[in-house]
C-alpha cells in the first residue's frame, strides 16, 4: 500500500537558496543507518523516501497531521563522519509553529515534511513516526504486533468543479487520490458517495479519505483527520470481550466484556443448537442477541475512550463454529450432527452492517477462519497468537471450553483436533459447580495428614484459613466451586490418598477424618461446610475422569499423528488456561507429560489473535493461509482416540508416562503465592 | 463467460459400440455450416463444443433443461457430401423421454447432450438453443439485442461432507463449480452463504446457481432451476415505467407505469431541487417516495407475470441526474446551481436492497452514467438504443422534457449538451395546458381561410369534427392542451396567419374570425369554447417561442462544435417525440432542417437502453466507455447559444434555414390520418 504521498515534480529542486554552502549535504537516517547526498533544500521527509525510510505521513507533507516528526541530533560521529547540529536545517516556518501550538509537534521536534536539509544531519526517527511501529502486547513470550491495520488514512486537496469539465465529485476525489498518493484502482460504494457531497464542500475541497486494503474507500470525512478505531470482539459461548484500538497507535483505548445473551437459550454450545433445532426462529432469536450485546460493548467502549461508535471503521471477530454461526445468521443445526459441515472454512469480509453491528455505516467485519466443524475462528485466532509455526519447538496449545481444542505442532507441521471433554472444567455437571465468578472457590489445598482443607475463592484474597477470611468474603459467601477449584480439589484428594488411582473415593479415608461420608455405597468429601455446602461427590470425579481423559486422548492422537512421544511445551489458553495451577492439572493426568517450565497459560489467546487480526492486515492471509494448511484430525471417528481414552481414565492414568510428576508428588504442598502470580513467574524464557 | 460445463475426461470415448460401422462420422451444423468427423457414439453437444459451435446449456449434459436441443436434418446434401438421417443419432434414452414427457424439449428434437453420432448427420441448431440469440426489438430502424445477461445460471452436483474432509459447504460448492464449469475465482457474500446451506440439504447436494459477470455468486437454489428475471426501469420525473424480462429469453413478460410521486414535491424538477434546499428531510422524502413507487410496480409486474419479485436478481436504471441521484440518496441540490456537479459521472453498481427495492435478497442494481449535471442516465440510455457510433451518417438525437437532451454525432465523433427548454412543450406554463393524458388536445389543424380549429383528443379516435365526436369524448370532455397540441396550434395559426414571424398574435386577423380576441392590448386565439375554455394567449406563444428557440440554439451549437451545416437524420426521442407531428415542429423551427423523411420518434429509447443494459452484458461497458469520452458541450457559457437563441426567436426564424419547408407550407394542410400513423409510414426505412 502506498504511504507515500507522491512530491510534485518540482519540489525536488524547490529549495532554500543558501549562498557559500556546498549544493548538497549528507543525511544519515537512524535508527536505519540509511544515508545519502542530497541538494541543500531537499525536505527531510523526501531525502527519507528517496532512500526508503519508512516515515509515516497522513497529510502528505502539509504540516498538519505531525506524523513525519523527526529530531536532528547534536553531536560529532565519527562513526558516520558527520558532525550534526539542529542549525543545519531551515529554521520553523509558520506551519511547523502551527503545529508545535496544537501539541502536535513534541519539543525539539521537526516536522519532517518541512525541515529542508542545509548541512551535514544525523535524524532520528521515533517510533511512532514509524508506519509500521511495533505494538507491545502485554503477554510473555509472545511477539510484538507489527502495525499495519487494513485502514489507513490520507489527506487530499481534491479540485472544485466547474462548468466546463463536467466530472462527477467521485471522479475529482479518485485523480487527487491518484496523483497525490499513487491510489489507483481504487472501489467504493453508496454509502461512501452519499456523505462524499457534503464532505467535499463542508472541508472546502480538503477531506481525509479512509482506504482499506489499499483500494476500498470506506468513509471520507472532510477536513483533515488523523484518528481511526477499530474493536476486537471475542464471542464465546459464555461471555463476549471486546477491545477497542485506536488504528493509528495500536493502543487498546478501553475493554468491556459481558455474559453472552445466548445463555438464556442454552448453557453450552450444544443445547444452543438443540435450541435452534427445536425452535423455528431458534438461531434467529440468538443470532439478535449475541449482535445486540457487540453493539452494546462497543458503544461502551466507545463512550469509556469518549469516541462515538460511529468513528469505528474496522472489527475483527473470532469464536467457535457454533457462536460464528450464530453470528453470521447461518444455521448451526449441520454442526450438531456428524459430520459436522461449516458453512464455510473460509474467512469472512462483509459490511458490519450485514450483522447489524452498529458502527461506521461503512465499517467492515472481517471473521477469522474457521478450521473445522468443531475447530472455530477463535481457534484459529490462538494460532495467530501463538504462532506456533515459528518455533522447532512442539509446541502443544489447548484452549480448555465445552470441547477442547487442541492445536500440535511446530514450524514443520500442524494438526488441529477437537476433543469432546464436555463442560466439566468450566464447572458444569458438578455437585456445586459454577462458572469462574465472584465467590466461587479457585483453589484448593488438603492437608495429606488431617484432611482438612483449604481453598481460597474467586474476590478474595485471603485463604480459607487466614485470619479475617470470614470478613473478607462478606455476607455473600462461598457460591459454589470452579473449574480450577475442582481440578485442585481432586488432584489434592489423589495426593491425600482420598482418591484412587482409579477414582474412587476412598471409604477407609473415613476413619481419618469425619470429611468422609459415606452414602448409597458410594463416598464423599466434604470442602466446606457453609451455605451451600460444598462437597466433591463420587460422581464430579467421575465426570473430571472423563474430561481429563478426552483432552489427553486429544493430545495423544495428534502426538501419535504427528509421530512425536513428546512435547516441548504446553500453552493453555482461554480463561480456564490462565487461573488453573498447572501443577494439579498434571497430577490429574490432564495433558502430556512436559517439564512443568514449558507449560504456561497463554491468556487470552483468542482475543489477542482477534486484535492481531485488527491492527496487523498481513496477519489475515497468514492465518487464512495456515487454517487451509492446518491438518485436521477427526477425533469422533478414529479408534485410536477410543484407546487412549481408556487408557487415560486412571490417576495418574499411567506413572511411567509422567517421569517428572514423582518428584512433585513427594514435595509438599505448600500454599505459596497465588497460582495466578506464580504462573507468571513460570512463564517467563529463560535467557540463554 | 464459461457456458460449457467441462465433460469427464473419459466421456470422449464412453460411447455405444457400433460394430460394422466406420470408426468415425462427419457432423455438420446449421447455420453455421462447422462441420468434424468424430467417433462415433460422441455427443452431438461434445461434437459442438470441440467446433465451437454455440449451444446454451444450464445442468451441463444431464438431460435436465433441455437448452441444448437440436434437430437432425433428414436428406442428402450434395454440397456437404452427407446423407443425413435421424437414425444417425443413438436412440432416445430415458432421461430424453421424461424431458420430452415435461413439454421440455420440442417434437422431432433431440437433446444434444444426449444424442450420441453413430452416422453422418446434419444437425440444426434452433436460434433458442444459442447462447447469444438476438431478442427482437419492435422499434423501428433499429439493431436487434443480442441477449447476453450479466446473470447465468449453472446447475451443479456438490459433494456431500464428511467426516475425514471438514470442508465448509461454500468450499464444496467452489470446486463443483470449477470441477463442472471451470468457473474459478468466484466472489460471494453473506446472503448467499446464508441460503446454502438450506439449499444444498434440499436439493439434496444438487443446486442451480445464479452467477453474475462470471464471478460473483448471487443466487443459490435446491435442485434445478432454469428462469432467471430482471427488469428495466426507466425513472422519468413525470412517469416511472417497469419492463420485467425473462432473461433466459429476453422476453418482455410485463410492464407497468406509475406517475412518479415525487410530483408532489414539485411538479418540474427545478422545483423538486429546490424542496430539497429547503427542507432538510425533503430529499430522503423523495427518495423514499421514488424507492417504493419502484419496488410496487416491480410488484405489480411480477404479480402479472405470475412470479414472485424475490425473483427478480437484476435491474438496470436509468433517470435524468436529479432522479437518479435522489434514486441513490444523494443531494440533488449540487445540480441546482452552476457549476452543476455530479455526485459521480460513472455507472453505479451496488446491491437492490441498498435502494430499499424490495427483490431478491441479493439482487444488484446497475444504474447507467450520468454524462453531466444535466445529461444523464437516461441520456446514456438513449445513446445505447441509438447507438449514433454506428453510423457515418450525423444524427441529431433530441429528449425533450423540462430540459431538451441532444446528442450529435457519428462514427466519427459524439457531442452531448442539454438545452434549458422549461417545461413548455409538456403542457406546463401554458395557459390550458397539461400533461398528455386522456382528455387533452394532441392534434390540431386551423382552416386557413375561415380559421376554425379541428382537434384530437388523447383518448378519442375521432376529430373534435367527426360526427359522434361529442358522444365519444363522453361527460369527461376537454380538459386541457398537451406539448403536441400547442406546438400544432401555435404552427397552424402561423400558417394560417394567425401569428406574425415575430410571433405576435395579428389582431388584424380579428377581422376573419370571432375567435380573435382582444384583451389588454394583447390577441388570443379560442381553440376551444368548452368548459374549460382552451385559448391560445400570446404569453402562450411567448413561451413555446423561448423554449424552441432554446432547443433549436442547443442543437445550432452542437452543430457548430462539429463543424456540420446540417444534419442528416433526427430521432426524437420520449413520450414528446412520439407524439409530435415533426412537420409542425419543423414550420416552428423547433429542429433544424432536415429531410422530413429522416425526422422519426426514437419512441421510448431511455427505457430500450435500459432493457438493453439489462439483457447485454457487453452493452454496459460500451455505453461507460461511450459515455466517458463523448464531448460535453456546456450551452450556459457559451457566447454562440446566446446568438443563436435570439436568432431562432422567429418563426420559422431564419427562412433560408429550412428551404425544404417551403413547398410544405405551400401545402393545404389536409386533416390526414392521425399524426401516429403517418409518422409510422415515415418512420419505416425506404428499402433499396
Amino acid at each position: 500500500m502506498s504511504r507515500q504521498r507522491k512530491e510534485p515534480a518540482s519540489a525536488a529542486v524547490a529549495g532554500v537558496a543558501v549562498p557559500n554552502k556546498p549544493h548538497t549535504a549528507l543525511i544519515v537516517f537512524s535508527p536505519s543507518g540509511k544515508r545519502g547526498q542530497f541538494p541543500v533544500g531537499t525536505p527531510v521527509l523526501q531525502a527519507a523516501r528517496e532512500l526508503g525510510v519508512d516515515i509515516d505521513s497522513i497529510c502528505g507533507g502539509r504540516a498538519r497531521c505531525g506524523r513525519c516528526q523527526v529530531e536532528a541530533v547534536e553531536g560529532s560521529f565519527a562513526k558516520e563522519n558527520i558532525v550534526s547540529s539542529q542549525d543545519h536545517l531551515s529554521d520553523k516556518g509558520e506551519a511547523e509553529q502551527y503545529c508545535e501550538q496544537r501539541g502536535r509537534l513534541r519539543p525539539g521536534n521537526r516536522l519532517s515534511c518541512q525541515a529542508k536539509l542545509l548541512g551535514d544531519v544525523r535524524i532520528d526517527v521515533p517510533a511512532s513516526s514509524q508506519v509500521h511501529h511495533q505494538v507491545v502486547r502485554k503477554d510473555y513470550e509472545a511477539r510484538d504486533i507489527e502495525l499495519d491495520p487494513v485502514v489507513h488514512l490520507y489527506f487530499v486537496e481534491v479540485e472544485e468543479p466547474d462548468l466546463q469539465t463536467p466530472e462527477g465529485d467521485l471522479q475529482r476525489l479518485l485523480r487527487a487520490l491518484e496523483n497525490e498518493w499513487d491510489l489507483t484502482e481504487l472501489s467504493w460504494d453508496l454509502a461512501m458517495l452519499q456523505s462524499l457531497q457534503h464532505a467535499l464542500r463542508d472541508g472546502k475541497w480538503q477531506v481525509t479519505v479512509a482506504i482499506r486494503y489499499g483500494h476500498q474507500i470506506v468513509s471520507v470525512w472532510p477536513g483533515f483527520r488523523d484518528r481511526i478505531y477499530g474493536a476486537a470482539v471475542d464471542v464465546g459461548s459464555t461471555t463476549i470481550a471486546v477491545h477497542l484500538c485506536n488504528l493509528s497507535s495500536g493502543e487498546v483505548l478501553a475493554s468491556a466484556g459481558a455474559m453472552n445473551p445466548q445463555i438464556r437459550f442454552g448453557e453450552d454450545l450444544m443445547s444452543r443448537v438443540s435450541y435452534a433445532m427445536l425452535n423455528p426462529e431458534g438461531a434467529g432469536q440468538m443470532t439478535a442477541a449475541v449482535r445486540t450485546a457487540i453493539s452494546g460493548l462497543i458503544a461502551k467502549t466507545a463512550e469509556q475512550a469518549n469516541i462515538s461508535a460511529g468513528d469505528v471503521l474496522e472489527i475483527t471477530l473470532v469464536g467457535n463454529p457454533v457462536m460464528h454461526h450464530l453470528l453470521l445468521g447461518l444455521d448451526p443445526s449441520p454442526l450438531g450432527t456428524a459430520p459436522f459441515a461449516l458453512a464455510t472454512d473460509r474467512a469472512v469480509d462483509i459490511w458490519a452492517s450485514e450483522l447489524e453491528i452498529e458502527l461506521h455505516p461503512n465499517a467492515r467485519a472481517y471473521l477469522l477462519p474457521c478450521i473445522a466443524g468443531h475447530v472455530g475462528a477463535d481457534t484459529a485466532a490462538v494460532m495467530l497468537a501463538e504462532t506456533p509455526w515459528m518455533a522447532d519447538d512442539i509446541s502443544l496449545i489447548i484452549d480448555v471450553g465445552t470441547n477442547a481444542e487442541l492445536l500440535l505442532g511446530n514450524r514443520e507441521r500442524l494438526l488441529a483436533a477437537s476433543s469432546p471433554t464436555g463442560p466439566a472444567f468450566e464447572g458444569a455437571q458438578i455437585s456445586g459447580g459454577q462458572r469462574a465468578a465472584p465467590g466461587a472457590i479457585e483453589r484448593v489445598r488438603i492437608d495429606p495428614e488431617t484432611l482438612e482443607p483449604r481453598f481460597r475463592v474467586i474476590g478474595c484474597e485471603l485463604w480459607s484459613d487466614d485470619p479475617g477470611f470470614a470478613d473478607q468474603i462478606g455476607e455473600n459467601g462461598v457460591t459454589g466451586i470452579c473449574g480450577s477449584g475442582i481440578i485442585e480439589a481432586i488432584a489434592c484428594m489423589y495426593l491425600a490418598g482420598i482418591i484412587l488411582p482409579d477414582g474412587s473415593i476412598n471409604g477407609e479415608a473415613g476413619d481419618r477424618s469425619p470429611r468422609i461420608h459415606s452414602s448409597d455405597r458410594t463416598f464423599s468429601y466434604l470442602l466446606h461446610d457453609g451455605e451451600p455446602r460444598i462437597v466433591i461427590q463420587q460422581g464430579d470425579v467421575r465426570a473430571i475422569q472423563l474430561a481429563k481423559a478426552a483432552l489427553h486422548a486429544g493430545a495423544r492422537l495428534l502426538m501419535d499423528r504427528m509421530g512425536v512421544d513428546h512435547v516441548d511445551r504446553i500453552r493453555l489458553a482461554g480463561a480456564f488456561g490462565s487461573h488453573i495451577d498447572v501443577k494439579y492439572a498434571m497430577v490429574l493426568g490432564m495433558i502430556p507429560d512436559c517439564d512443568l517450565e514449558q507449560v504456561s497459560s497463554a491468556n487470552n489467546a483468542a482475543g489477542t489473535g482477534a486484535r492481531i487480526a485488527l491492527l496487523n492486515r498481513a496477519s489475515r492471509l497468514e492465518i487464512e493461509q495456515r487454517a487451509r494448511r492446518i491438518e485436521k484430525v477427526e477425533t469422533a471417528v478414529d479408534a485410536n482416540f477410543q484407546q487412549h481414552f481408556v487408557e487415560a481414565m486412571g490417576i495418574p492414568h499411567s506413572t511411567h508416562a509422567y517421569p517428572r510428576l514423582a518428584s512433585f508428588v513427594n514435595l509438599p504442598i505448600a500454599a505459596g503465592p497465588s497460582a495466578r502470580t506464580s504462573a507468571g513467574r513460570r512463564r517467563r524464557r529463560k535467557e540463554p
